[in-house]
Parts: C-alpha cells; structure tokens; sequence
C-alpha cells in the first residue's frame, strides 16, 4: 500500500495513538487503513465412501490436487462460501455439516475452513479453475501432490475419524502452519 | 475505496475478466482490490464457575457487555489472536481450548470466533478497551446488555452444552445473523 485509497494522497507507516501495531495512515485524511487476515473456505464432498478432490487449473500449486475452497466474499456466510466454492471448482452441490478443521497460516495471514459436505449424488465436473476433478477413496488420494498443508492436515484427520467412528462428534480440528 | 492504493490513480468498479463480482479496479495500473470479511476472535474465560466478561469502554456498543474479542491481526494464528484480545481488553492469561462457536455476519462482513478459554487465577483488570471487567455465574449475566448477538448466542450455548455436560465434545456452534 503505496496511497490512500480514501482521498489517493501517499501513507506513512506509523503506531496510531492507543494502537500497538504499525498500520498505513494517510497525512492528508488520517485515514487508518487497517490489513487483515483473508478466510478461505471449503469442504470435504462426500460422496459413499469417496471424497472429491479438484487438480488446480490456476496458480499457486498449479496442477496440485485441492479439496475446493476459496476466497470468502463480503456478504456471504462461512457456509455459504463453502457451497459456492464447491459450484465453482468442482460443479458439485453439497449440503454442509459441521465445520471440521480449521487452519491458521500466519505466514501468509490466512485462515482456512473446511466443512463436512454430502452429495446426494455423484454428480460433478470440471470447474473454470480446475483441471480435472474426480473422487477418491482413502487409498487412492494422491497424498504426494495435494496443494495445500492445510489440505493434508485435514484429510489425514478426517480419515482418522472416520475409521475411529469420531466423524462430525467433535470439536474441529485446529492447527497452524 | 476511491483510488489505487498502489499507484494513487481513481478506481472503478467493473467485474474483471474471469470473475464473477464487481472489484475496484485501478484503470491505470490494472490492480485489482479484493475486500473480504474480517475476523473478530475471542474467547469464553472460564474461572470455576464463573466466566469473564468486558464492559466496552468503545464504539460500537459503548457500555455494553462482551466477551474479549477483537480483530484478528495479520501474522498471528487464531488462538494468538484470542489470547491477545483476552490481555487487551482484560488483563487476563488463558489458556485455550476447542473452537466453541462460529458466527457469521454477512451483512457487515465478519465472522466471529469464540474458543473456550481456562483461566488458572481470577486475576484480571480493565484494560484500555473496557470500562468494568468482571467474572459472572450464569444467573448474573447481564443479558439486556449484552454488546452483540454473536455473544448472546455463543453465551447461551455455552451453559446449555455445561448444562448438559457437552461441553467441549462437540462441532462448535454455527450460526448466522
């Protein structure tokens, strides 16, 4: 951030009074332009005994495997990000259970949330950004090129619980990379 | 948002190629701004029977109750966030365990998280936030004052699940408002 984006003059990086953190102020306006950590959110799809996983069409991790997730928009609910990123990826209506892990990156200020999501049917194709999307059983994810640690951390767990019988009684799964 | 904060150029709003929202986009640098929903992280402190809670000495909800939470920063985790937010705003170490709720708010773009949070002593002060800061039984709770809906609901589904002896052994409490 290089200008207000209120009035266009240059900001200055300094402590606001009773603020402990550095934030862009604008010398003109006094504008404080406050930087936050971006929600990506997602799913499980379940499918019988097999989840649906999407090869990434885009950067980064172009040509990795992803559970479909993405940019939560303003206006819209955690959920609902889920369903929508889901539509879009991988052309797949889930309806959502609980949510199962969630994963801070503060390296990269970003917070991920994958839900549990059922499909009532096999029913899915290739979204604008995935490559190919297909559904996997346990044995068949393709844990060498999966895309994202956040990704792996909860399909392991989620194959944990589901053998142990502990699928959706819990709380979610926390960890950070 | 009315110019570029990269190159101090006025925006418009037009949905880029490939997209499916209208973004602020710089006509002469060609950057793109994305806004997204903010996360507000806190915590449920817990002393014996009694959990803690924030008489807000700051807008919005000036005077009203809450639970210690606040914006969550970039380059901290979620659970950092929450212990933060609980220092801030009362003087008060915890520690954390399992996500407990999560809210969203669509209509101003936020989620809120709260985790269960233990204090080992009552200690705790009024820190630059709050006007009070005080430790509440369940029949004490201020509920005509509390500051926000998220609170009031995270509130009552904590005591139900302790009612119940859930607490803890559960997804955490989802919810919209």
């Amino acid at each position: 951030m290089n200008f207000c984006s209120q009035c266009g003059a240059p900001v200055v990086i300094s402590i606001p009074p009773g603020d402990t953190l550095p934030r862009h102020i604008c010398e003109r306006c006094g504008a404080i332009h406050y930087r936050n950590p971006k929600l990506v959110v997602g799913c499980i799809p379940q499918w019988q005994e097999k989840i649906l996983l999407c090869r990434r069409a885009i950067e980064p991790r172009h040509g990795l495997w992803t559970l479909p997730a993405g940019f939560m928009e303003n206006g819209e609910t955690a959920e609902q990000a889920a369903i929508r990123e889901t539509m879009e990826e991988a052309c797949a209506e889930v309806e959502l259970d609980d949510l199962f892990s969630l994963i801070s990156l503060p390296r990269i200020s970003q917070v991920h949330l994958f839900y549990l999501g059922r499909m009532n049917a096999p029913v899915y194709a290739v979204g604008s950004e995935s490559l190919e999307v297909e559904l996997f059983a346990e044995e068949q994810i393709p844990w060498d090129t999966l895309a994202f640690s956040s990704v792996e951390v909860s399909l392991r767990a989620y194959f944990k619980d589901r053998r142990s019988g502990m699928l959706g009684q819990r709380p979610p799964v926390s960890f950070a990379f």
